[in-house]
């Protein structure tokens, strides 16, 4: 049985936000982003999967199409395929969020 | 923007396990599942659909195939598509696990 403990795994890096892989197969990933104060993902879009993002740890600004919102802690947004997203931690506090998206892109 | 805020919609019922669903697509589903104290979800299995548990908040017994691990907050597991899995809070606190699962099963 495959356990992964997202508390002792969330890892961070001066140089930029850093994406922890917990679990893939061919029908989706889940990673937590772990993000330190300023540090963000650019806003993008994938044709053809789904991304949800839930917020674990800190506050993030997280834009998905036009919008842009403050999440905090049990908070989760989607972005549908297709739809620009991306999310920056504004700070103080790191930023940690379960991201998963389906299917995997290829 | 669609947003969730899963603490607030946590609900629990004394008949049995309440899922509550944050979003779906026709690639995957995202539900919090809420346990009181001795409720379970039964081990079942899907085929050609994966499952991730995490869990938010209290203790569950888990099972995956053979094994069975007692999991806390911000633990997680895969149940690849096929593999018998399920759950069961043995209190005495509530139970909330995040669930995924791509695709939907039709």
């Amino acid at each position: 049985m495959d356990v992964r403990d997202a508390s002792s795994m969330r890892s961070f890096a001066a140089e930029k936000m850093r994406k922890v892989n917990l679990f893939e197969t061919e029908r989706f990933f889940c990673d937590i982003y772990c993000f330190e104060p300023g540090q963000e993902q650019k806003a993008h879009a994938h044709e053809g999967s789904d991304k949800v993002y839930f917020v674990l740890e800190g506050t993030g600004l997280f834009q998905v199409g036009e919008d842009e919102r403050r999440l905090g802690p049990h908070q989760a947004t989607l972005a549908e395929a297709g739809t620009e997203h991306g999310v920056r931690n504004p700070g103080p506090d790191r930023l940690v969020v379960l991201t998963y998206m389906a299917p995997k892109p290829s």
